[in-house]
């Protein structure tokens, strides 16, 4: 099965300076470490990443900083969705002219209580504003967050419509059933886990691969399950390894949770900040955190 | 009692043209019948007026074009508040260089479950980057739709810090007794109702008014409750009135039906379109209303 979007995608973090503007030099580092840690792509600029804690203009300058040291449009699949469509299009279009052509877009998700026909108008319009036959889409299921679920149903309606341009699906729900359902009803449409314990499973049942937030951390681990799916010798000890240190990113709220993570890793503690309204653990949880990390397998 | 945001305050609808794009005309016509027809102020680009599926462009020329037809800054209340501080501080920031001092200010709604530790340090951030000590903020309390509860915890903390600058809150979350508490809690501080019959017990137990939807339509009424708060033979028929219109803008999605009874009361149809992931009332909906409409007092 071919996808246009397949493989290990990490939902990279965004480190900031002390004044708590974008550390450009230590993300564009921690990208180039990704993709040599086994990450096919880089999905910057999501939630993980904070990017609704971005202005427009500091998520097109992280799309630029990634181009700029090197990084192949192939391996960006920046966030691009908000609110107001007119947005959202303009920094699709932005990606566009850099050469990115996939990205991840959320829906409008200030208005709850929308219906199906509302969110196809919604992407439909969009789409036609960024008026670019190059660009791929991954839709993005995250209703714990967003507040606004993809149904089935809409997921159908639009890859009917758009079937060039809506090329995969972002479920970061938890819900395997889902996701398998999706995938068997869409042959080459691409699902992709947003729970990294959930890529092993996924791949079996006719998923493309994931984008995940451990993956800041353990990309090696996910690869290995992603290239060696029936070697059971492989995906045992990848999962296990996948399994605890995603449960102990979870220990606490996750996106500050796996930013102190990536600092313990990486002997950097800038990047235990993050933006407002999400809080950088405190000194008891920092301890805390940095205890069980020294003993992840 | 003397408060620095009072009266009633309509969370002015927003008109577009056929292909989506503001009616920049019927706009400021609206805001100016809104004023002559009794309301102290104009709280344009709240969720009423679509303003999350505004690019902040718009925002600023919706608040431009209504200036310019000769509103006076003390009677427009924008909303600022956006997801990323940079955006909100610099949509304020534009506001005060129009002299517009008073502003309504969403908190960051995307990350969910965040601590008030976490709002406040986003407040604080947003007030700490606008940098203007003419800034007043009305607070904005809405969680049903932004998901992002404001405690009373959280109000009392942000008063205490920034007391010339947090000087109301809109609470539309529809508990009177909060809105109470919070007035009881805070003399001097604006606590103004998100819905309309509320307007009517909450000045009666020391709020400072509304902004409310209902006043797109019958901002009379609610003014001659404001102005006669203590005579029965008018504020009596006053919150019938009242309520019946608020009932019958419920009998379907609030917003797309706020804009249909707009369209039925100036004759102008164009007032019912409305930009996705809303939907316009279809003609079977539209011709129900339309009954109804005619029945109301």
């Amino acid at each position: 099965m071919s996808f246009a979007v397949s493989g290990v995608n990490c939902a990279a973090a965004t480190p900031y300076n002390v004044d708590l503007t974008i550390d450009f030099g230590l993300f564009t580092d921690h990208c180039r470490q990704l993709l040599a840690e086994g990450c096919h792509g880089i999905a910057l600029l999501g939630t993980t990443g904070e990017a609704n804690s971005l202005s427009d203009e500091e998520r097109r300058a992280m799309l630029e900083a990634a181009l700029k040291v090197g990084i192949a449009p192939q391996q960006l699949i920046p966030g691009t969705g908000l609110n107001a469509a007119a947005e959202t299009a303009e920094l699709t279009r932005h990606a566009l002219a850099n050469g990115v052509t996939t990205v991840v877009m959320l829906p409008p998700s200030y208005y709850k209580g929308v219906t199906d026909e509302g969110l196809f108008a919604a992407y439909a319009r969009t789409i036609e504003a960024v008026g670019d036959n190059r660009l791929r889409v991954v839709l993005y299921h995250i209703p714990q967050v967003s507040g606004i679920p993809l149904s089935r149903v809409l997921v159908a309606r639009l890859i009917a419509a758009f079937p060039d341009v809506i090329v995969g699906i972002k479920d970061s729900a938890g819900d395997l059933s889902n996701m398998q359902a999706i995938a068997a009803a869409h042959p080459g449409f691409a699902v992709l886990a947003g729970a990294d314990p959930l890529l092993l499973p996924l791949l079996k049942s006719g998923g493309a691969g994931c984008i995940t937030a451990t993956s800041n951390l353990i990309a090696a681990s996910l690869r290995a399950i992603y290239d060696n799916l029936d070697d059971e010798s492989v995906t045992g000890p990848a999962q296990e390894r996948i399994n605890a240190w995603r449960n102990l990113s979870n220990s606490y709220v996750q996106i500050p949770t796996i930013k102190a993570m990536i600092g313990l890793k990486s002997g950097n503690r800038g990047w235990r900040r993050v933006r407002p309204p999400l809080l950088a653990l405190d000194e008891a949880q920092f301890a805390g955190l940095a205890g069980k990390y020294e003993a992840l397998p």
